[in-house]
């Protein structure tokens, strides 16, 4: 795997800007992946991330259960596989088999990373108050594996049905923060 | 204003694809703004949205008191005006006047809509339980405007520390799902 570990710290600067992700759990040595984007960093250090998981998604099951799963981000050569992975159920199919994606072992949770996307980051459930509310279950990034090839990933980003926007041209805009 | 009303079960389209976002209010008839990218929406209709708001922020102050907001969507013209936003505090400058930006009466809330933007999204806080554990409000979008004109618009996505990314290329990919 061509992936990296990757500084906890800068893993704000990776889900920030939005991406469709793919999360990727395990129940009992079966892995499953969903594609979502319904995302956001909620803490820097330990990086704490919500994700609003519907309770119709087997996701939503596996992740009440086990407690861990990755985050995965695509970039554009993924994205039918992607969107593909979102519109099947693991209930019935093995995607990693169905979509040709290759499980990659994780270091600190059970569920596989996905060896083709360009960033894992491995996470464990630790607030679960609001997922009987709002379905969103606060995520923290324990390890973080990113491609250090891939300078300027193109991320892919949901923009409603069947449309979606590719990552474009790099802005700088000094800050006078520290 | 060159905004029409939008229709609330299409607002997810709009934050979906993870944009900085210019959070609008105001406290006793003073305005405020402040320049983010920690949301996610949580649910399609009523829209609803997660907000992730640094109790260090004046805008933290001013949405506990009030409930209210809008959401504001800005472009690629408006980056150093964001980021301006984003490096002084409401508490001394009045950040309408100080970046020259246009407040505009909403129409459910008393926060106001910023003109330059593209989208503004009249909110209600409609929950707080995760306010004093996470900086998390949700947010109840009660009124949605978008200007029509704007078929494509080159919204602005931070990844880190003075680097931004523009939104680039449209990709459709067909969904099996309804």
């Amino acid at each position: 795997m061509a992936k990296k570990i990757f500084p906890l710290e800068k893993v704000y600067a990776l889900l920030e800007p939005g991406p469709v992700i793919m999360v990727s759990t395990a129940l009992k040595g079966r892995p499953n992946i969903m594609t979502m984007s319904w995302h956001t960093m909620i803490d820097f250090v330990p990086p704490l991330v919500g994700c609003v998981i519907s309770d119709r998604n087997y996701t939503f099951d596996i992740l009440k259960r086990t407690g861990e799963c990755v985050i995965n981000i695509p970039t554009a050569e993924l994205a039918k596989k992607a969107v593909g992975c979102g519109n099947a159920s693991g209930r019935t199919v093995d995607k990693f088999k169905a979509f040709g994606l290759t499980p990659v072992k994780a270091s600190r949770v059970k569920a596989p990373m996905i060896g083709e996307c360009y960033a894992s980051l491995e996470c464990k459930v630790v607030n679960k108050k609001m997922v009987n509310a709002y379905d969103l279950f606060i995520l923290e990034v324990v390890r973080a594996w990113v491609d250090p090839r891939k300078k300027d990933p193109r991320t892919i980003h949901h923009r409603g049905k069947d449309v979606f926007m590719l990552s474009g041209k790099t802005l700088r805009v000094p800050s006078q923060m520290k």
